[in-house]
């Protein structure tokens, strides 16, 4: 019966059966020792015996091994205990050398990023890279279990689509049967459209963006994170969204301190209700702050973010901020305008450790005003396959709506403190990078 | 305060307030009956008041409004209670009727599927067909469940790939900044490769197929359920896969039985460990009880898939069934053949209800024997970078493992009893279709 590297330390006394990796050999004071991961960590072995210690002679990190041994208490080894009087059998042997070391941590620096992503195969079997993606699986986990007491329901919407109807500069064209069609840079219509049925859905699956630039932020692939509910307004969408950020970060320090820990991520400080600036508000305080003038800027500079971001954690306790009160002359057609000030969208972001993590507003609902948005600001053919199911939905009667998207990658690069998307990413995609 | 349709008949005598869509309007006996339709279900209302009689002139399915009203008990109404001395206030006025009635089940006659698909945006209001992706989103969130307990870690991969590696003809391609780029039909690679990090993986995303037939079992776009898990064996594989097709069919029947009524779904015959039998068994049963001759067939005949479930319920007790021992001569490159007979691949499908709802298979760990296997089977180019992940992950050491893919669309169809994997897909995809 095998047994488990967080279990050894249960079988004080006894002889444990393990099976797992070959992670890292060492030669220390005449003894030979060697960890053996399996997917709970590490087990490190004493390696007495001749015969056993030219076992090892040739065998390369990453030889997939059984190990019987005497369970011994020792503080020093991973978990508390460690293997004694071990005999080794190999399972599938390695022969060749990894060309590159995974048993200490793998630098990120920006330009080792691209030796980080092409070793991925192998690489992330390094104990830090694999808890980067624990902790993403817990991310994620966490997000649908808050969803679900919310009431939510999951939808699959398709990512294949007829034609291009937002953004048509950075949307990937496939050769659909001799025909085009264009890939899914988000589920906004569909999520929409859904709102008509069950109230309240989200989605966490793929998307897709032809950004033509590798940047720190972007990717032409990443998991996006979308909500969308009824019979709500802005105040209720900033309640989820704090909500949401708070139950995600109690779970993963619930359930993954050790791996949190060994990355060295630090539990963000987040009240249980986020704080919420205006766009105007930021500007005076940046202006005044910092020298630099962006009143009246439509938007907030990288820098401005930053600086909330480290404004809010000192003066308002929070590591988290909303920025509401955005102009209206950036609404995208299916956006709504405040009710009692046009000039204003109902439109509400989440910063999050100096970037925007999510971005949520209220949705035009009346059918009448979208039809005429969608000509204003859109330019838009409201018979284009890409409008008309969300128009015959308006048409049909939708409630006052909202939500928001996210990318599962930022929000893991923050709670976890890396500072490239691309490293809370598996296997990342770039203009670049198609590969592995 | 906003009271829910399942929580109406909780407030007997007392005045409520409600909030949905219309969704029926009928005179019966000469008083008004609505039914007002929420996220949970329907509300009766009984409109007395000739004012709010009125109201409903011209007013049309779909219009969002509030009722307020008193709560009584009639064991007709659904929910065994109705609202009294209703005053409704519009909230977005619907003019237009729809073009279908959406208050009784929609037909799945197979010549009126296009119709069903095409009025989707409001199609999905109507209570059965809402039913349908209730039980899919429970099915989902069983699914994860049952991963979790088996201690599975969630991984997403990506799906747009460089090269096409596995069945190039039905490889969707993107223009990819000049360049070519696929769509993943299948995660199969990289969960491969994150059994040496995470030893048990699984993945529920999207894959796309250039199927370029439109029949009732293929989509060019689906939700393909993904697992993968190391230091097992083909029966842990087949324990695995009874596992969870049980937890799948007692959670949904567990917490969605009112839904699963309404379609008329039965809950499935499945004793804890799902039969096995082998594919010669097969051919021998079947020619033996037919008459028609598939002795020696390398795969099962569609009638034959249906006469073997049909067997194993009446005979067997279960609605499912594993086929075990198939032909080596079909595999694929990174598949195993079993160690004991080459002639025969290590691999098991799960049939239900009459057809294959999953495949699964060992796969070959062994690095000498992967590469030969490419060059033989696939013809492969080692150094072609949709291989070269997966053979730099078997060559840093993979232990024995197996997994297996299973289309969720397909899943829910059996589990509700649809004769279509398209009725069970919110905007289903095929050469055909690409809107809604």
């Amino acid at each position: 019966m095998r047994v488990l590297s967080s279990a050894v330390k249960d079988h004080v006394d006894q002889v444990v059966h393990i099976e797992g990796w070959l992670h890292k050999k060492r030669l220390l004071g005449g003894l030979t020792f060697i960890n053996v991961r399996d997917r709970h960590g590490l087990v490190q072995v004493v390696i007495q015996d001749k015969a056993e210690v030219e076992k090892l002679r040739g065998m390369q990190i990453g030889t997939v091994l059984a190990v019987d041994g005497k369970v011994v208490k020792e503080e020093r080894a991973p978990g508390g205990a460690e293997l004694h009087d071990a005999h080794l059998s190999v399972s599938v042997p390695v022969t060749a050398e990894l060309p590159i070391e995974i048993d200490k941590p793998l630098s990120h620096r920006p330009d080792n990023l691209d030796t980080l992503f092409e070793y991925r195969a192998f690489g992330l079997r390094n104990l830090q890279e694999t808890a980067i993606f624990k902790v993403q699986a817990a991310i994620t986990r966490a997000l649908r279990d808050y969803f679900y007491t919310q009431d939510f329901t999951e939808i699959h919407t398709p990512k294949l689509l007829a034609a291009a109807t937002e953004g048509g500069a950075e949307v990937f064209k496939i050769d659909y049967f001799g025909k085009e069609a264009t890939l899914a840079q988000s589920p906004q219509f569909y999520k929409q459209i859904m709102v008509g049925i069950f109230e309240r859905v989200f989605e966490i699956a793929p998307v897709y963006r032809a950004e033509p630039s590798a940047t720190t932020r972007h990717m032409t692939e990443y998991t996006s994170i979308d909500a969308e509910m009824g019979f709500i307004d802005i105040a209720a969408l900033k309640d989820l969204l704090s909500g949401l950020l708070n139950y995600v970060s109690n779970y993963i320090w619930e359930h993954h301190e050790p791996e949190l820990t060994l990355i060295r991520a630090t539990k963000p400080q987040l009240p249980e209700v986020v704080p919420s600036l205006s766009m105007a508000e930021i500007h005076e305080r940046y202006s005044k702050a910092t020298g630099q003038n962006t009143v009246g800027e439509k938007d907030l500079r990288p820098d401005e973010e930053r600086w909330i971001c480290e404004y809010a954690h000192k003066e308002l306790g929070s590591e988290a901020v909303f920025v509401a009160d955005w102009p209206a002359s950036d609404m995208k057609f299916y956006h709504k305008a405040q009710a009692d000030n046009p000039e204003l969208a109902d439109r509400v972001d989440l910063l999050f450790r100096g970037v925007e993590i999510a971005t949520g507003s209220m949705r035009e609902n009346d059918y009448t005003v979208v039809m005429q948005q969608l000509k204003e600001k859109a330019g838009g053919n409201p018979e284009d396959p890409g409008f008309k199911p969300l128009l015959n939905a308006m048409q049909a009667g939708m409630p006052p709506h909202g939500g928001f998207g996210m990318g599962l990658e930022r929000l893991t690069e923050k709670f976890v403190g890396l500072n490239n998307v691309k490293e809370a990413t598996l296997f990342p995609r770039d203009i670049n990078r198609l590969a592995p």
